[in-house]
């Protein structure tokens, strides 16, 4: 086949994968290591599709460090789904569950938890336009876990560290859009919950990394494909998991490795996203970042225009330069750009060079 | 490429997929139709993705003839959270529900609706083994809901056509493991759920078809994730769907068009399936199926041999011969065929050839 051609993919997710995954992916469609069959016709039964998973969990553990105390499950649904199943789990009857509510995401996980039990929101930063993370959190000492979106993909306001949970709460992390961007201490958290479809893989799979004291206290007769104690002991295998997302994951953990793993990849990102930020601050207003600077988020940056009318003409024009996914969200307007793993420097090069060229244009 | 190597694929599911479909997501999935993206890679909220949705939908309503008072949605999960979601969307409050228990998957459904309230069995043939369907159903008038199993994939039993509901009683049917293998009336059904990873796709997607009366009653406050209503309002896009098992879904109902539509699909699996069954019959008993003649499967045929030393040597020399996934669930014991759509009479043909020397070799 000849070269394809391919464009500087910024979506905010579905996102960008890495070239060798996808080339990988494409040679071994139609003939899976040797099986006669694509990886989408095995059984998850099979050897080899036992291999595929448990290779990618072990990977997974090594580029996080996950200690052997943690369960790696490989599920379906979506952070969305997580949403609920963590209520359910992990909030026992007349319990209360904080939310540290930051940006879209953790405001829908709070109002998902709502539909189930007392929710209670440590910080809401919703009146200051989700802009900042908050100064001080309002901790319910007795509460059956405490819930934070590490990333927010929408307003682009990343905690730069995990906030301290109260002796005993278990801390919950929505870690959807910056997974295995930098290296965190899995052994801070109760669970961890994200969305593949950002830097771990294609949509169709979310990973979850839970505590083994947390799955002991599942309660008894949830439904099973909601209940973590299940499927954790199941290895992800109760039923027919989402087989090709995970094989695709698996890749990336692979490539994830080879780029010398989170330190190395955490460095590649602050890269990017240093020069996206300083191309904004270096704009003398033209261009003005949604986050205040403390709370800038590596891996997406929203940012606004002089007027409506540039956004729409940079959006178009930078459409047209092969530089994709760059409109922002509905509700925050303007560009955002997401720089997850896959993007090298090579993008954020391109970009901050379209983004001087039209501000000198239009300016 | 060369060509690679493929064999007979008999899995049980995921399953063999037609090779049309599998070179064709080969050849775009570096570049997706122009995009410079692998469609891994595309925003679901893209028109791309849009066109790939609707048009798998509007092809699916092509075939199985749905009715515009129908909602179809790619939901994840599987089947098995479809047991759960249906019990809490269909089944107010002190109601009960009616299950046909006819095998594994059935007795599961009944298992899983039974932690969420009261659920009565119309029927249940396990005591027998699970070999034949019901002579008659205990049917309760004011049930939520009738549900049925159409096809057992362990058991190999089917249902010749669908049980018949008491008036105003919704029918509901898990379809997956002979989902778009014949054609069906779906104005008979109320809902209708079936992974997709026998006929139509790859494993990560569960489409559910559902009539828009009985979304109106879903309960409020549901976790969004679990609420048919949500999710059908959506277009199934309340958040990232499964992206790219909904596309090789989408390829697969354009296969099957392209195949002439469902009644042409169903008689060549009827002519696949006796073929196996003729091979069974004229075997002098050194082949016994495991469902009687009435009940028999279009699509999975379980079968024993006089001794499990020869259904050993069948599994390991089958393999040999690249005959894949004959192997039978543990639960029956023995070999099982599955003949899925993909497969051709060629497989048929192989099958039945090597059945009949392995029975001239060690009978």
């Amino acid at each position: 086949m000849s070269t394809p051609k391919r464009v500087f993919n910024f979506n905010p997710g579905p996102a960008a994968l890495p070239l060798e995954v996808l080339q990988e992916a494409q040679e071994e469609l139609l003939n899976f290591r040797g099986t006669g069959m694509s990886v989408m016709e095995i059984s998850h039964r099979s050897k080899e599709f036992e291999n595929v998973i448990q290779t990618a969990e072990a990977d997974l553990r090594e580029l996080l460090g996950i200690p052997t105390n943690y369960k790696v499950m490989f599920l379906q649904g979506g952070a969305s789904l997580q949403f609920a199943m963590l209520a359910m789990n992990l909030r026992p009857a007349g319990a209360s569950a904080d939310y540290v509510v930051t940006g879209t995401w953790s405001k829908t996980a709070f109002k998902e938890a709502s539909k189930l039990g007392t929710t209670h929101a440590a910080a809401n930063m919703e009146a200051e336009g989700f802009k900042d993370l908050p100064a001080k959190l309002d901790l319910d000492p007795k509460a059956a876990y405490l819930h934070f979106t590490s990333n927010e993909t929408i307003h682009g306001v990343e905690f730069p560290a995990e906030p301290r949970a109260p002796d005993g709460v278990p801390l919950v992390c929505d870690a959807s859009s910056d997974f295995i961007s930098r290296p965190i201490d899995v052994s801070k958290y109760a669970l961890i919950y994200a969305g593949a479809q950002k830097n771990a893989g294609p949509a169709g799979v979310v990973i979850v990394i839970a505590r083994d004291d947390i799955l002991e206290k599942v309660p008894a007769n949830l439904p099973v494909m909601l209940d973590y104690k299940a499927l954790a002991a199941s290895g992800s295998l109760h039923n027919t998991p989402p087989c090709y997302s995970i094989y695709i994951t698996g890749l990336v953990f692979k490539w994830a490795k080879r780029m010398g793993g989170l330190q190395a990849i955490q460095k590649r990102n602050q890269t990017k996203a240093a020069m996206v930020y300083k191309t904004i601050d270096d704009s003398g207003g033209f261009y003005r970042g949604h986050a205040v600077p403390a709370a800038r988020s590596i891996m997406n940056i929203p940012f606004r225009l002089p007027a409506v009318e540039l956004e729409e003409a940079f959006a178009s024009e930078s459409k047209k330069a092969d530089l994709i996914g760059l409109k922002g969200h509905r509700s925050v307007g303007g560009m955002r750009a997401s720089l997850y793993n896959a993007l090298g420097v090579d993008a954020a090069e391109a970009l901050t060079g379209f983004m001087r060229d039209f501000q000198q244009k239009h300016g």
